[in-house]
């Protein structure tokens, strides 16, 4: 710590100062032991204040103590699985300050960050990754002659249900260099650790040895009580002395050291909000609520989750239907294929999946659903800027990638109406299809003052220059550009095709009663929906000048939402101000 | 069969005639290896003509045939995994004489195909699939109260080292109802399996137990000699009592009973190509060649192969430089992340692989490789329109797919001259690039007429009406096209940018000094090169007509590469045709 803070109330002495990895190596046993109660006491402070993952970093303060007294980082190569993990790490290499505006915009990543420190190493926090860039990390040390370069990845009991870690276990069990897999059996992914591995750990920390690990070629060190910082080091020491790859079995409690997250049965407190204002239901907990009305409706129809039934809105569907709900792990590939065998076998699978999850699908979604044109929908929560966790979870691919699959029909509702009316849609079609939403509370219902095909009008003056076209939630936000640009004489028509792609016929019709177009979409770019409606028209033979406002092709970092999509002229001022600068600047 | 050809001077009483799996079931033991003599008899001489898997379908005659006996497909759902092993399957299931036509236009796929037979399910081919489907399915039997109706996947050893195959096992181990797993395992992917699997396998076939498979809460029946048929049935009936998942171990010879592909150490007949005039080399060995050129050029060059050395060029730089080479196994995702690693730790990784595998690990290239900005070289084999092999195998998506990707530049070129000198740029770069090119002879090179930026200039008459940008090998269609077009009038200036995406800013500056712009490629419309530059342009405010010619969003069937661009306008008439009738016929 660069500071001394205590627990309020707390008597006993100060708990060390940490400034890096050095500090932490001639610490007594007792100031270890203080050390890790003000690490946890600044976690809860800290992710009260502003939001994150608490459960999980409580788990993995003796551990990660542990860990930086035994290697030598950034020499040895230390790599979190799910980054969201890191906090513990990052307070103990010079970062405890930062705290104050963790995940605020210019403020501490929520996860690794190569800017913040040399100490991080990997910003993606897809699971069940260490695993492979270890393997990779130890080969190149290997080949480069750096025999003494330690490489070690923390991975949870959850990452094993991803089938990528398996793959790299199947490559580590043949290495000869030092990787140490600090195994971080907690028992959950964000739900309790679904299928068989759960239960092969659970054999495993009852003393069965080695198991599939040995199987696959590594040494297996533990079980070991991982908030015991002595056993953690002791077991760390002697794997690292090993010199081949080897798991060590850390045993941890998730939310350790603070009963609200220990006795937190759903795992409210895996990650916690920052207090906000905003008010009214949020756009997972409309599907949630819908879906038990469709389950009536469709008897055949069947959820998946790859190991997040709670944040993806399936706990009510889970409790009224629970045989009608698979939660697979943290397996999207599987998830998705499995999906597709359930559809062949004559069910309606709904797959429940965070936006940026499922481009580990890609694959799957192609050649498993839509090549054999089964009717699997998709439904994408937290699609489009998803604010404070940072580049690896904005979902602002999906619209690009979903675009490219044949046969995939995507709808992006702007409201909880259109929500509601657009899984009824998708559960009835014979395709496969995608409904989309963003993360966070939805705004009031934006009527439409007509419909064309499947396309809704919102806003229609007598005067049409421009066809604005809007995707899902951005709708409220280019009717007030449209009612902003009438007092400035610029007639705007507002259409939320609904459908976003491909592209329906009705949007090309209405593009051709107006001088240019803008489309507007929290997706890339590139290859979105704006490239799409572009195309439709080339394609349609109508020359139409047209704008597309959507996210630029690169990482966007971690901010506020509001922040981000303003940050893009995705509000409606910056639309306002795009189409006030483009209808008459265009030259020709 | 529904003939009974034998073999030539086979002195014996001809094999018995089979229209469907019924037949199997009242012959004798002397009929069934009469009957499996000329299922491979059948093998080699239509694989022989037409091209095709001929050493996994060799190696799976008497387990098909006791499959057929022993469950009642369609009834029973038979999943192959890799459907390459599917030829005798469709024999026995009224396919025989379909097999004079065999990956022809129109004739037989040589994967499994729902519009050929209800006994085909899956035609995906992409690997470590089935297990996936048969958990879905088996979970739609069980929920639609279909207790009879069992559950069987046929997969390979290899398809045990892609990950997605043990988040199926990880699931399938919970499960109540009956599914078959029967191993294949013959020891090889297309290269011999690779990893901790293999050498699991082993032990299994050693007689070893159970092994990870009980472990994860699968029953275990074998090994067996999976050349006899008897023990074969015997197995399955076993399994088939059971009532619960089940791994039922065959040990298999690929290749067996045909000497050449028994005797074939590198494998060259896991697929035969059909006899063919074409001469010259192909894309794959330029690139092997150059390879080496590059090892000594860059001793931190290192090379990954997802289960294919030699299909991908890699069997000379594996021979000179064995520690600089590594196969994953079929491990596409780990692959990729592992190069992260190997190039985080200071090595420049080179991952050679089909086209249409990479989508496999679409996440890892976005969320491993280029969040981190790491000079990850991939050189996607097979790209665009593959041929023979059929919807899972064309590899259309590729450009669409990375051009989404933050700071990835990828490259297509024209000819083999270019090939050396893309790799030599893309191997120099800092970041993430891709080099793709399609299978098959590579054409004469196309010389330049000029150069700007990166862009290449081929063809410039001194009328400039049309702009047009070809992708990769059809640059000398679009040469051809444009000296056409001159005969009519039509000045075509024809440029090849190399470097596809991003876009260079001198296909802007070019596109300036023509009328309208035409783009060429051999990957989908949606979101692909042409799409791209069309955004360049209107991002630059320039208003040009665009005309996009490229494969459909659809899946493409099988028949020869060059029917199937000719079918597409992408060749040069039907490139001459596009510019023609779109150069008048504008309506603005």
């Amino acid at each position: 710590m660069t500071d001394t803070t205590t627990l309020p109330g707390a008597v006993r002495s100060p708990a060390p100062r940490i400034t890096g990895p050095a500090d932490l190596r001639g610490l007594s046993r007792g100031a270890l032991d203080e050390l890790a109660r003000e690490l946890r006491a600044r976690l809860v402070e800290a992710v009260g204040r502003t939001g994150g993952h608490l459960g999980s970093n409580l788990g993995v303060v003796e551990l990660t103590v542990a860990l930086h007294r035994v290697f030598r980082s950034p020499h040895d190569r230390v790599v979190f699985d799910t980054g969201h993990q890191s906090y513990v790490h990052k307070m103990l290499t010079g970062r405890a300050d930062g705290f104050a505006d963790l995940r605020r915009e210019g403020g501490l990543s929520g996860y690794p960050s190569r800017a913040e420190s040399p100490h991080d190493l990997v910003e993606n926090s897809h699971a069940s990754t260490a695993l492979s860039y270890a393997d990779g990390l130890a080969r190149a040390a290997r080949l480069r002659g750096e025999h003494d370069r330690h490489v070690v990845a923390v991975v949870g009991d959850g990452a094993l249900t991803g089938g990528m870690a398996w793959e790299a276990l199947n490559n580590l069990g043949g290495l000869d260099h030092p990787v140490v897999v600090v195994l971080n059996d907690n028992g959950r992914s964000y739900a309790p650790t679904a299928g068989a591995v759960g239960r092969h750990l659970a054999t495993l920390r009852a003393g069965g040895g080695g198991g599939v690990f040995a199987a696959f070629g590594l040494a297996y060190l533990g079980p070991v009580d991982g908030h015991d910082v002595a056993r953690v080091e002791e077991a760390l020491a002697a794997a690292k002395a090993l010199g081949r790859p080897v798991v060590v079995h850390c045993v941890t409690e998730k939310g350790k050291g603070h009963p609200p997250a220990e006795n937190d049965p759903v795992d409210h407190l895996h990650a916690v909000s920052a207090p906000s204002a905003s008010r009214g239901p949020g756009w997972t907990s409309v599907f949630g609520r819908h879906l038990l009305v469709l389950a009536d409706r469709h008897p055949d129809l069947v959820c998946l989750t790859a190991a997040m039934p709670h944040p993806t809105g399936l706990t009510a569907f889970a409790e009224a239907f629970p045989d009608r709900v698979l939660d697979t792990g943290i397996a999207e590939q599987h998830t998705v294929t499995c999906a597709a065998g359930l559809a062949m076998g004559g069910l309606r699978p709904v797959v429940a999946v965070y936006s940026t999850f499922l481009t580990r699908a890609a694959d799957q979604v192609l050649m498993d659903v839509a090549l054999h044109r089964l009717p699997v929908t998709f439904v994408l929560d937290r699609a489009g800027v998803t604010g404070e966790d940072g580049p690896s979870h904005h979902g602002a691919w999906d619209l690009a990638l979903l675009r490219g699959v044949p046969g995939m029909r995507v709808a992006a509702p702007r409201d909880g109406a259109r929500l509601r009316e657009l899984l009824d849609e998708a559960v009835a079609d014979d395709g496969p299809t995608a409904v989309r939403f963003p993360k966070g509370v939805v705004g009031a219902d934006v009527a439409a003052v007509d419909r064309l095909g499947r396309v809704d009008v919102l806003h229609r003056p007598s005067r049409r220059d421009v066809l604005l076209v809007t995707v899902g939630g951005l709708a409220s936000d280019g009717v007030a550009a449209a009612v902003a640009l009438a007092g400035e004489g610029i007639g705007v028509t507002v259409c939320d095709p609904r459908w976003v792609t491909p592209v329906d016929p009705a949007v090309v019709a209405l593009a051709a009663e107006h001088r240019v177009v803008v489309c507007v979409e929290d997706g890339v770019r590139g290859g979105g929906v704006g490239e799409a409606v572009a195309g439709a028209l080339r394609e349609a033979g109508l020359s139409r000048r047209i704008r597309v406002l959507g996210l630029p092709g690169d990482f966007l970092p971690h901010g506020s939402r509001a922040d981000i999509l303003r940050m893009h002229d995705l509000d409606a001022a910056g639309i306002a101000r795009t189409v006030a600068r483009f209808l008459p600047g265009w030259t020709s």
